[in-house]
């Protein structure tokens, strides 16, 4: 696994428990009443018997994560706290879910009163910036999970985390929801210690947000699912689009800078997918096994063909093409769904070979749709953890979700990963199945020779 | 866990594995290309650190499922049988995908040219119905994934065994592919004992179609995603018509006769659900905490509710009623939906409550549909890994879904069972605290001791 | 034409006109600004050559429309005025398009900013109700255009007229904006000529609301296209239903009580409807060319058949059926779909014909539903027009649409009639055209005798 | 109006009427039978009273369009006839819906049972080029309706016309149906008088299919309703990001060359475009009135804005430029959308205004998608009427849309002429109204001068 195996590290917890929950629920079992969960629940990081035989002399350190629920022991008085909501860097469907999840969860079942959004990301967390954060309560976030996008707006880039820190004393907030990435998780972070180097009393909880859905130790992340069957329909047109005309060529660039979870996903959905690149797999253009001479042979005998590319594959062929064309722009290369049609079209005019080509970049009008209704769950319970962490006096953390169960899971074991597709997992496996591409497009054959 | 503890049943193999597999996997590590799996390969059922514990002492014999994937080592000559596929009972989104993913998966990859289509379910399997099978290849299920239902058509019901195993060794079929429910697997498990009694060579493979996704030891099963999604609009049609009228009031009925997974996962998606009744818990209409009462208040407050309920919910109000009110026929009482409306059109007429109500029943719209492409996903790695097992010469077998792997699972393990939404678990507990509603909507203050 | 002619009835006024218009129109041709309109441009009632011809003798008294549009001179003063809207009967999609649309239209171009919405139809017209209105402005109507039913409730029936008057001039309000169908239009007809005996200085516009759209003189109305696209949707449902079973029937009840245009539309659109029912045009369920038989003749060759029926299709058949059986009571047979489906079922059971069948009612899943683009866009406009024709000071009309022009309709030519499909015209030829149903489904001889 | 006056050309027939129509229609009212059609019918260009009052001297002349519709006389024995069909140009939603309408017609209602589908446009159309045509049959048209794109293939540019007609000949073609936009139309045109040169008896008859919705005296062409109602989701899309950033600006690109009607359509319908830009109406990007400072002025107030862009507009800004910047490429500003961006950058950095701006084209997964059902019924009554027109042996015909009414056009009337949006007119006043933007972005006084 690509991914590495999870570092055990533990959940940080603000000091002290001294309330009861509010939530009815018990512990026993048979009484028709969901139970509290206790912090020694964990789940095995990897649930086949080979994993676990490996640990079983030293069970007690089998790499788990601790399980999120409904704690019964709260640090915060929950009625008497204030939160505060922030989203930050791109957009992804689910987002007002969560914040809508969130403040219900708070007003309903927690009785907390006082919830702050920030405005346009760790931007409006800066008393300077002159953005004043907005008082959140169920009227208003009524209808937002009906919309795409973010009702408080996000914006990228860190702010001082002093002045963030400065701010959440100012507003009296107890518990921070960060929804956002990879950056956000390390802004988070900062923030955490910042706050536990002055001594504060305030949870920092993340909600992981990458429709890459490239966030280490979270199975998937909220909107991905969205995100992947929407560009199901790109491809879909793709496919029209190259049936369409004599040797069509239907080329979608997908999101996916390092991972190619949406672009794998929406290929095997699509069944109508030839050729699939991802940034975890390299491909060559040139030679007998390289992308145009394939491209070229699938016209010769089905007279169209679909390529869908991840926005981060290819990308070692931009830096062999620098060298060769040092004087040419970056501006060209920088697409690797440009470049791929730019390359197809410089060599098949070459060879006289006819065809039509698309191009289909359907990014920003996936990243704004509302969720589908499997993400409006997943992001219903996320918030929902999000908060009864939050209560529970965890911090520094991000909400999981790791073999069907939601976890928590330490910042600092997430941070400055990325999750990639497995080469030799099942999942790329499917790819390579219901395409019938080669498992390597090139020509190394030390690379070929490296296979049975 | 109400579906008990899977009892560790080995899955059947046909004798003999003679042939190598045509699929250019291998068995290294870190060389890019996928692996193939080995019967060894076990999932655990539990991956809860307390659950493992348990069976510490015996580690291997703790519960756990045989890994499905490709298989190296194949009991048929690939290139040389035939294959049948049957898909029986009622619709579910999804079913196309599957044909169309086990016939290319056979001819592409197993370069297996005859693969027969049964129609019409088990019936078109009898020679004496008339009904003769049709040949699939892959331009026959070309475009098939885009439409709902089933090519082949379907039927309930069972047909007699012998007659169809007649069948199958006059067509000289080695795998038979049957999609269905738990009916159409114990007809699948008859259909192998009587292959085995007569020493045949046929492998007998379920894929599980239940578009209430209640087949036991398979987290889900394909369709049910997109059926609860699809679900979400009906109740999102309830909530714009309950708040239409002046103390609106919209019911929704969906599918799920014996489990509420569609129920409670539409709505805590739609997140405008207010009372949602699903078979596993049990409900009363009357009295100061009973659904009339509860409906009546939230009335008062917002103006507007909406009632989600499961087929099979509230199946002992009706023979409560059956007692009370013996002259009324069945018809009437026979619908949980009408039978809630009607109740409470009694009620509040009696108190002179002025209300509007609209029932909403959009099941077969539901069923009929083409698959969302988190369900196509899944569609095609069913398939795969059906026709892998199939190749491999398992038998009476079907391949399932556990803990985000792909499963063997013995038919006689599943058969006969419901799965059901567990009352005290995390499923349950989303649609509690996303909807508000009480932990059980009646006045049995037995059950309410229960409670802490 | 069954709808008849236009009786030519003049557009009321209210008496003066003192103000300019504020909105930015020329009179000029070529300067690239719109027009204002004046109310001598009328658009002809059939603009076929031949209905020309019939009135060259007399052509000022042609049939013709007054023309929508922007007005120059204005009998209110724009800035100083109060407005009101009222939403009445059913849902329809686009009913809070068409609010949004008159409180921009008020607010931004005409900067009246005091635009009252009275809640639940009439019934929030009655000040002894207790339903307070509300104020209506850009932000409050900010997103309502996305979102299906209506923002301010609805209600049927009428109420006291002078009552609501007495409120009109309680509030202050110069223009009342009533979004509705028919009842709904006599009841605006009612509070006009109240207005007028009081001598009071009120206009009342009318915006016809029906998804039937069986308004006459009026071309289409808002909602209707949605309605009957949403409807090709279950009609889908039924064809992949009935393709599904062996001899499968699908049964779609669809919207009109007394016109079949969403049943027609919605068939031609789908084309998979095979019988198509409709309340213009009776039908006979026995006999060798009645339903029964054509139907089952479609089941021996095809093996399946849709039918797609009006609800206020076959009425004729429950009259004869109720003299019949006398004992039956109503509730069976006041639904066409069922009382088909009944039918057929006893017919071929009787016959021992084997059949599925499956019945289809998506009528409060159409109506709730936001508009699809093409009726925003309408709705955009019609809510334009009646600003613009209240603030002229017209008045007792609704805006209408006909022959690609928006009009000015006086209620008394409209209210109490009903527009129907013409059965020799286009659009029920398309129907006969593309589903090849006989043109008359029975064996009413005299009635075929009639035909060439 | 900017289109003119339809200048009354006749249709060509070819001679002789020798067959009866085997429709089952009749020519009596009142027998609930629909009537045939005669040449005689006609409907009005402008069916304004005062159009007509300019033409009551000489009635008999005012222009007019023959009516389509079933002719009773035809000039080919149907059921002896081979017809064929070819589709030309880029894709439009509904071309398979003709195809299939008019294979369907043709089948089912004349009994002509030879129908060729010319494969990749005229292409396909020239024996030499090696494609050979498919012969089309209601199995083979079954379900392509479902499906965007054209199964027939399509391509750009003409053929030589003598050798189509050769093709035509070999074949014993006797109707060619072309489908394509306003070069096919020349193509039909060209190949129509071929035809007539050489005596050879065969209807030419098209059905325009423009996206763009531009063909003269058409009111709307099929696929161009699917257009705008998707492009509103791309607006849409723009807005979320706009609204999801500070000061977020988003651009979305829409279809039409020479006229803007998706863009003005699509921009009403979505409700929240604020700039709308199309090749009719020029703007400037400079000074205080220009785009420019509009755009920042309204972000200073609102915070967000949506530019809406037909590809056409603005061309006037690059000859412009390119007069000023004579060694910059044509590549950058070929795209008026990416030339607007790239200006709001230029500026908005020098000002060191802060923005973020995201650009969305989605052209090609418009193009590519299956027609709404308005557009379906649409498609089915043009093939329609298109088959009554070509047995009636008109010819060098278009089948129009006019006044509500399905109309016969001859080509020559049509072809090289542009239909464009009137900046005077109700549909460009709906956008002002709106979106509240200005009669002109500029700051030519001279211009603004003109206007009242």
């Amino acid at each position: 696994m690509i991914q590495g195996v999870f570092d055990n590290t533990q959940v940080k917890e603000l000091k002290g428990k001294m309330y009861k929950s509010p939530l009815p629920l018990s512990y026993r079992n048979d009484d028709l009443v969901a139970d509290f969960v206790t912090d020694e629940e964990r789940v095995i990081f990897d649930p086949s018997k080979k994993f676990v035989k490996q640990h079983l002399e030293n069970f007690d350190k089998i790499p788990s994560f601790e399980l999120a629920g409904v704690r019964d022991a709260l640090h915060f008085d929950p009625s008497r706290i204030s939160c505060g909501i922030v989203t930050c860097g791109g957009l992804c469907p689910g987002i007002n879910n969560v914040i809508r999840g969130i403040v219900n969860e708070l007003h309903y079942w927690y009785k907390c009163r006082t919830v702050y959004g920030f405005r346009y990301g760790f931007r409006g967390m800066v008393k300077a910036n002159g953005i004043p954060p907005v008082k959140l309560d169920p009227a208003a976030v009524g209808d937002i999970h009906l919309k795409g996008g973010t009702v408080l707006g996000s914006s990228r880039g860190q702010q001082d985390t002093g002045l963030i820190v400065d701010q959440l004393e100012e507003l009296g907030i107890s518990i921070l929801f960060t929804i956002g990435g990879d950056g956000t998780m390390k802004g988070a972070m900062d923030i955490s210690r910042e706050i536990e180097r002055r001594g504060a009393d305030i949870s920092v909880i993340g909600i992981p947000k990458t429709i890459d859905n490239d966030i280490v130790f979270v199975d998937h992340t909220f909107g991905y699912q969205t995100a992947f069957s929407s560009a199901v329909e790109a491809i879909n047109a793709a496919h029209v689009e190259s049936k369409g005309a004599y040797n069509g060529i239907g080329i979608v660039k997908l999101m996916g800078r390092d991972s190619g979870y949406i672009t794998a996903a929406a290929s095997i959905a699509s069944g109508d997918a030839n050729f699939v690149l991802i940034p975890e797999i390299p491909f060559e253009m040139e030679g007998e096994r390289g992308l145009l001479n394939l491209v070229r042979t699938r016209l010769e005998e089905k007279k169209h063909a679909v390529i869908v590319v991840a926005e981060g594959a290819g990308q070692e062929l931009f830096r062999r093409d620098h060298v060769e064309h040092d004087i040419s722009g970056n501006v060209i290369h920088s697409d690797i769904g440009l470049y791929i049609k730019d390359r197809i079209k410089a060599d098949f005019d070459r060879l006289d070979f006819e065809y039509t080509i698309k191009y289909i970049d359907p990014s920003y009008m996936i990243r704004s749709l509302p969720p589908i209704p499997i993400d409006s769950l997943f992001c219903s319970n996320l918030a929902q953890n999000a908060v009864h962490a939050g209560m529970a006096g965890k911090t520094e953390m991000l909400v999981g979700y790791w073999n069907g169960k939601f976890t928590h899971v330490p910042l600092s074991s997430v941070t400055g990963k990325r999750k990639k597709v497995d080469p030799e997992g099942d999942f790329w496996l499917g790819v390579i199945l219901s395409t019938g591409q080669p498992r390597y497009i090139g020509n190394d054959t030390n690379y070929l020779l490296r296979t049975r």
